[in-house]
């Protein structure tokens, strides 16, 4: 993790500011007004519209939490019964990055092979058909569903074909399919996407609007299209410590986020952003280690370029640092400014390669 | 819960608006800044040191969470071994309003009887001391901490001879002492407060620094004064899912709140309004429930004075409407005006009694 | 408890002994025979048979497990959806005598008041309707089962109405009643039964015949007369830990106890062993603490008479050893001996009173 | 699972049969005997101080519990810390076989990979060591402890020399090391063992000594050679369900494997047997799939082989049936007999192959 923040261009993650100016000045204008609490409010009821109609799921259950790890332990932990476990990439973030908090409430992760940070619906395929194939299944842990990441970890993005897919395995095996959106403006704001919101509201059976890492200041929104698919999610919620008192700041804040299109339109300029400093560093003849069409790249430089690189900005190794050349990862959003990205792509330029 | 919020007065709870005016204007100051995440920030960084410093406390490990209830399951779960529970009022807030949360981490709450909302020292010593007088003991959830919290669910306080006498029995017994203090500015802010922060550090093991209800938009301030209470309590934070993406947040707001005195000055204010109220109902004469020196006012109120308060305000009735009369709650803080106190009583002089 | 094992009576619980003889008699003839595990033999499914036919439920899930508390835990945690608790007696053993073991798997155990060890149907009824009137009842637990004993810790028998109007009232409210049955026998064995084990199927959603206490060398049977009560039991009795390699021990316990009547042949003599004790202490005047009509018998005596008899057999105190007089625990099993009783009656007919 | 178990020849796993007869006869001498319960008896006395001279331990915890999955459950949540997981092959009995009862108890299983079913002292100090470089490590679970099987999953042993090497790295990193002795006795009673009981119990900081596949009933006894590892067991083993009400049974088994060196003949006499049936196979030409100096012994055969065999024994296939061949496992145990594994081998011989 990059310590220097200071006066210089920060491409570290993509929670380094605070809130997107425009939900800041809406915070920021209702902060005095008094509101009754725990989302029971009417800019919460006002958000929770706006994102049944941008999902075009007029019934979904819409429940506001705070931040990810607690949404996916929140949402797993409410979808599965005990004995179950869910089936995730390797590489998911509930499997490596989240301290356990799956496992906290009772639940084994099982783990699937990735390919560019994805898992395909025939891994999946194979993983319900063999295990109840097993005499002594009912002495393991049951997949119970499916959890995966768009964009996943590597900044890929499963194409509506894959999702289609994935989401038809699961219903064949009757499993929910849930698919964690911490970033999920910069999938919908992709040039690559080819599947639109109210697809995943059509193919999932609870996901989550990413907003932490989104233009919100905090919160994630969980949806479920059919909200049988959550019962009693509200006690939930609470008793994972995941409620927020304030429930109107999510409220304001995703209201803000659903109007104007604003959430699209942070996702969109993020992402051409992120494609810009690769179309950089592609043309200057670097190793693009992924082939990201979203806000995070990776490329694999000479640890000189890194150094020098490092000089000017902030962002991080992925994996440890190599011995002649390391892979790094630059990441974009909302409070990326463009001449941020043409600054690096001039300091880029200024090295001898 | 009441309602309506709309052209009236708020009295429901400590938590209907945003975030102190100062709070809220650093928070916009600094919104575009860019810092790393998870407390590792430099707000983080002076508020932890301001907390200290006001705490007496130099050693103290700080950590900020997000909200209550989550603050309480996490900081019991790490303080208890596994075979252990906590002992509580019964009405305390773990034991009744939090959905459980202490026991989906797997720990009972052991419930004491209470007085005017709080536990006596008495009372811990007895069952401290029993416990272990019963041959069966090793078949019983075992007492692992005290946990208190000031002012009480009642808004009642513990005074500096009592939580002398808890902390001592606590320490003779080897467990320790945890204070919620949710709405700690409101006891720190009372006239009846004979006690102090640093009084608080010298005697708890453990305790939080309310912001939610205390002048934040939101974040509790986790302190130990001595930090090896709670050994690998960061990633505990993150496994229950509280550790929030932008530490900063909480940095920004409570460095606000514990510079230039904001945070007595907030609780001086609100339990200032707070006993004007009480003055005028009891000038009229009519019932005090709970002697509350806090932000926290009980009335037993005929069912009429009631219907007619309820024109003018909002609040809450403490408990079932009685047939001829309710207990009702009315609750200040740093978001009410001296207006709006005036405004009621206004509205009570009209009344015939 | 007394420590004192050697020549005396023994009137200290009813797990002192191994195994009925006519139990452990089966377990050596079968000691040999190879059979599959975890219950899939011919022994087990003899005995689930042999339940369903006395307890008049053709259709009943039977599993069998190895311990009392194990077996509270496992069906608690499967009936249980994650933010409800189980109602229970105060007294009752899950809330005071099993370490936490229903916490340890994230439920919270919600007390009733109890008179003579029994929760009322009015209690739990006002409860159940009290609790959604509340406001705020989705930050608390909700009440998910209710928790009984027949019978209960002190000895007492729900009668058939009793167990009619708690079952009604349960399901009115849509909750399931699980009874604790670790003495089952001699509940049923008591001349004051008027309910039979067809009864308590009916009755029950879900409960289990004791075996530790009641013949067996261990063992516990879950009987669900409606399956579909207990989905998935099977891989969750495996994960707490309560599925027996050697199933087929249980199931040559079971059938053996549930083949010519020796269940109830051991409730019955046990019970009248222990009303005749009873008896002789009532007619020498002395004070029985509980109007018990099973094998648990409860007699406040004066010290000097408890010492005479720890003289000749060993019991335990009920709570702690008075000043002059305490109230102390005689019970009786299947491993009493008709002259093991006139031994105490006679030892007590010696006592000057 | 092989289903018939009528007049063949069963070699299907360790737990077929009851109890050793020595440890049958013990148990029926002393089944009407009375005594306290939960291993305060002296019988469980005597055993535990007979494993300690077994151990060369003298001040060793011993603690018997019932089963192997509820053992592991229990030492893993004894000794890991909240934010802790177990390191564990990935091919480990707790990983895959115990339907996440590790989980249940909130700890993430870590996995290592595993060479013929062991992990290597090299793969351990790797991860310890890459684990805390990680920048995010604090929101990743942290390796709490070395779980490892002797003999494993797969028959193989650990030599003294890998033992002393895994115990080292474990106590570098300052990581308690649990080895899971289920089959015990086949480890120690192999020709290939270089190490001892003692030897076991200076590297190890906890282990159990399984009983239920090694001649007891069921039971398996939990050593921690310092006391000081397990503190308050007594309790959790007790929340864990895993506390036997009639502790002399187990008392009793163990008093009597450990008696007359029963432990050590029963290993010895079955991996003697294993080992015979071993070379017949070699001697015909049949692969064996693992080399194993255990009582479990891995063929893979041609299908028409396998389904010969299958005319005259059980035994498990080990993984899925192939096309052509397939690979089965044979096992022996205490009550294998000579003349059983003789019958085995003619039958092997009038195959043609």
């Amino acid at each position: 993790m990059s310590l220097s923040t200071d006066k210089k261009l920060h491409f570290d993650n993509d929670y380094m500011a605070g809130a997107h100016p425009e939900v800041m000045r809406r915070l920021a204008e209702t902060n005095l007004e008094c509101t009754i609490g725990y989302g029971l409010d009417d800019y919460s009821e006002e958000a929770r519209n706006l994102i049944r109609t941008a999902c075009d799921a007029p019934n979904a259950l819409v429940q506001f939490l705070v931040g990810g790890t607690q949404t996916n332990a929140t949402v797993i932990d409410a979808l599965l019964r005990r004995h179950e476990g869910v089936l995730s990439a390797d590489s998911g973030h509930i499997n490596v990055h989240e301290s356990g908090a799956v496992e906290h409430s009772g639940h084994k992760v099982l783990v699937l092979p990735t390919r560019n940070g994805k898992v395909s619906a025939d891994d999946v395929e194979n993983y319900l058909r063999t295990f109840y194939q097993d005499d002594t299944y009912e002495h393991m842990v049951a997949p119970g569903i499916l959890y995966i990441t768009q964009p996943t970890e590597l900044g890929t993005l499963y194409s509506l074909a894959e999702l289609e897919a994935l989401s038809a395995c699961c219903h064949a095996h009757n499993i929910p399919l849930y698919l964690d959106g911490a970033r999920l403006c910069y999938a919908l704001g992709s040039p690559a996407a080819d599947f639109t919101l109210p697809d995943i509201a059509r193919l999932c059976d609870v996901f989550y609007i990413g907003g932490t890492k989104c233009g919100a200041m905090f919160g994630e929104a969980v949806v479920a299209p059919n909200p049988e698919r959550l019962p009693h999610f509200f006690p939930l919620v609470k008793q994972h410590g995941a409620l927020l008192a304030k429930g109107r700041l999510q409220g304001v804040q995703f209201a803000t986020l659903f109007s104007h299109h604003l959430y699209e339109q942070i996702g969109k300029e993020a992402v051409a952003l992120a494609l810009q400093l690769r179309a950089a560093f592609e043309e200057r003849g670097y190793i693009v280690a992924v082939n990201s069409p979203t806000n995070q790249q990776f490329f694999t430089l000479p640890n000189a370029v890194v150094d020098a690189l490092l000089e000017v900005a902030t962002f991080e190794y992925w994996g440890p640092r190599g011995e002649t050349e390391s892979t790094v990862r630059f990441v974009t959003s909302w409070s990326t400014l463009p001449e941020d990205v043409d600054k690096l792509i001039f300091a880029l330029s200024q090295l001898s390669h």
